[in-house]
């Protein structure tokens, strides 16, 4: 069901690689709800993802662009204009990366020069984007621009390594450049902390299905997944929602409001006292 | 422009009072969004306020509760449910008053009665009107429930008394019901905290104007005003916003992640700095 | 090993029962670190507890008062500092108590007398404590007063129930009458956020042992015990953090800053895995 | 006055200049307490700074590190422990450097290099600290590592410009690394998020002397002092504060808890009641 929501407006998708992505979700969504797209990847996931595919289904531009690269962010935003015919009204950057978590280096072992490069694609980007997005004065008056995180920018989980420090500044950043967009033209930034999605990106994440099924029961309304988060980024793109800059919004079914909850408590307590277990100490998660 | 996003949607609003109050708006907005009101206050609001010139305009029914009065409670969602012949999908509490702010009776002198009267009509109704609508069942699976905070849940705001501690109190109320209206239900309950604004209520606290023009300077986007609160309202009543529980949103032109601002700097060095404010030292605010 | 930090220091102890108590643990230390201690709690509590014992080993006066009772309160004051000669210098409010909690009435099936009487008890008596010593002018310039609070304050736990409300008007006090203590008396209100502590208290809530395993393999210092609790409290009433006020500080062996420890996923990932525990689908915590 | 909290500990000090530092002011107090210390900073700070006059007046080493090297800070840390004949107890970090504040660059115009190298200097020296320490199991069991922070990384300052990331950061790596040398070696790591202070560094930011008057009429107990710091950093040095870790510990005098202050908008209130300022649009800060 669709409303017109965005009728009439314009936005660039950063970050869609196939069907399982959020920002596949929102670009298929913000169509829905009457927008014109512009999708970008860089080219080597352009070339290896299923872009071409939503693109043609939606009617979408696809312009290539490595988002750590000033050049290509400039050439991104003058063709989405030419294409478009004026300014944009939204942005997603649905943009994460860590070498060190590719390689299994361990967050006490860390390589500092992929630590920086995972700082670097991961929330540097967002800034790159909104600084060449701003200095080409390509946003609309009141325009939206949201990127997604993870609650791992407050909270430590195992095995997510330098992630979590990027998301930290992904959030931070939001913040910094929500202050000067805003006073200026405007223009609101947020980040939405997202439930743990079996993207391709998130399955990569060792014993992330473990995890999954803890956030599920201890999240009163259960993990959120990638259409409805493609559902809240539309709101945030709207209208509707005009006022809301410099936060962080958790869409995760109330997980991050839970201590614990009875549902996960039950399951855990079994392992504490089924025999079985007891006799088995050292099942690890997703090994 | 309207979007039918509350189409065939049912919601009780509690606490306008007249067109200065949010309820009031939302109650409008929620109309033109498709969506069939119940109106409800106080016996007295509604002899003394406006409402009547609202139902009539949104085609409401106005149903008269004490929103700390279970009793008056059951009666209304039993009504209501009669007149829409069926479950609600969404309920706004809008209600605070403090008799302490109002006697002009400061923090550290407070009447332990009327404390305990602040607790019980501004957020002990939020539980009851909850409580009495799940013993109901009286909401729908998926249903959304909102309340109407202030930023002084977390920070301390001179003047606003007690009423920080009721809200912090709805607040938690929001989550602790949050929890288990959702993992039964899938009712979700928010809090949206919004920037001061001039309603009947707000204008009482001293120092009001004062108040309004720093945060306004504070905010890169400025104050919310009821209509943009109305806005928002809709999209966490609507059924794009299915997974965000238990969470309270700010809803302030970015005032609650700032420091401060150049232009709030700027207006507060005036003060430091210019000769008429030095030789002036107790010019006390709105007074 | 002591340092004398309380060396010349007077306090008052609120709510210490048993030696599993978290305030005869604070008692104690700032008796050892050279305090001069009134011990309090209510006459029933003094009676069935030991609190004879702790005033006899650390040579504390007890003085009897339901800290609900602002004539209590007066008197307690008045009394404490007639036997100190004078000013108090820091205060522990370790207090809370829930009806509905003991009578295992569950949350969406509240008893509102119960709620109010849990939020006077736990909450209000902390007010009436601080209003009581202002108007009397009993806490030293630069005073120091704690008290106890718990991460169902921000986080909600299944079984917490109203206390959790409680722990949030708690909280929202200390930085409420933070604010107006602080500027006209420089005394300071913190409260610290404890790792659940088997205390006579702790044990009651059900599912608590469960619980205190899931928080010690989650947090990577483990629970903190009463002792450390006692610990931390010392260097709050000290004169060396006289700058810090109106916080909320967690006190929980990282526990609170903690999305997933690798320890608490291989635990709870068992009773995914193990057969005897997927047979097992109602295995109910502490029951 | 002293207690001896730190006796028979050891401890390295990163970032003393010149006895405004709040470093110096630690290495001093440590001292005091019983503490041995070595102090480190670059070659330059050293050759620039007065450090010399504060080793010897507390009979520390100094030993020259580039905090961004690691190879710098594997001699620092193994040339410590030759001195010491043995593990350090704590550490503080201090240092904190952004070239485009330097430079006057603002933030939506800001050099991506200079973001890089504040990022390097002002957080990812925090992590590669504690790795080399950890790779050398430098630090004792219990022991005890503390950075300072500030509210920028919570709270948007204009002029704080990419500072406000690297804070973000460095508050991040504080929980990630906490976790793990948590539960590894029972080591803890905190940051204090300090009031502004005037420092040779802080001095640097632009409007600081007005915001430094804002904030010390919005702390009810007033900015904290780099000598107060001190004393809180002691406290997180010692033995009574092992279970707190992961944290953010605002050492402010109640700033961070307050949404406005009567003393602060009395301040504000008379800019704009006066008819000098309202004629006088243009009076920016500090210059």
């Amino acid at each position: 069901m669709a409303y017109n929501l965005l009728k009439g407006k314009k936005g660039i998708i950063f970050g869609a690689l196939n069907s399982n992505s959020i920002a596949w979700k929102v670009a298929e969504k913000a169509h829905e709800e009457g927008a014109e797209i512009v999708l970008t990847n860089t080219a080597l996931a352009i070339r290896m993802g299923e872009l071409d595919e939503l693109a043609q289904k939606i009617g979408a531009h696809m312009i290539p662009a490595d988002a750590t690269s000033v050049a290509d962010l400039e050439n991104l935003f003058s063709k989405t204009m030419e294409i478009f015919g004026g300014q944009i009204d939204f942005v997603l950057h649905s943009i994460g990366m860590s070498p060190n978590v590719r390689k299994k280096i361990p967050y006490d072992d860390i390589n500092y020069d992929f630590f920086s490069k995972t700082l670097d694609i991961s929330a540097l980007s967002f800034h790159k984007m909104i600084q060449v997005a701003k200095k080409m004065d390509a946003i609309k008056e009141w325009g939206s621009i949201v990127a997604l995180s993870y609650i791992a920018a407050q909270r430590t989980l195992y095995e997510y390594n330098d992630m979590a420090d990027a998301k930290a500044v992904l959030e931070s950043i939001a913040r910094s450049f929500g202050y000067i967009y805003g006073r200026e033209k405007h223009v609101r930034i947020n980040t939405i902390s997202q439930s743990p999605t079996p993207t391709t990106a998130g399955q990569g994440v060792k014993g992330f299905s473990a995890l999954m099924d803890f956030t599920e029961r201890m999240a009163p309304l259960g993990n959120a997944s990638a259409d409805e988060c493609a559902d809240y980024c539309i709101t945030l793109f709207s209208d509707l929602t005009r006022k809301v800059t410099m936060q962080n919004l958790y869409h995760d079914g109330g997980f991050s409001s839970m201590g614990m909850s009875s549902r996960a408590m039950i399951q855990y307590n079994k392992s504490l006292e089924c025999k079985e277990c007891k006799e088995n100490p050292l099942n690890h998660p997703d090994e």
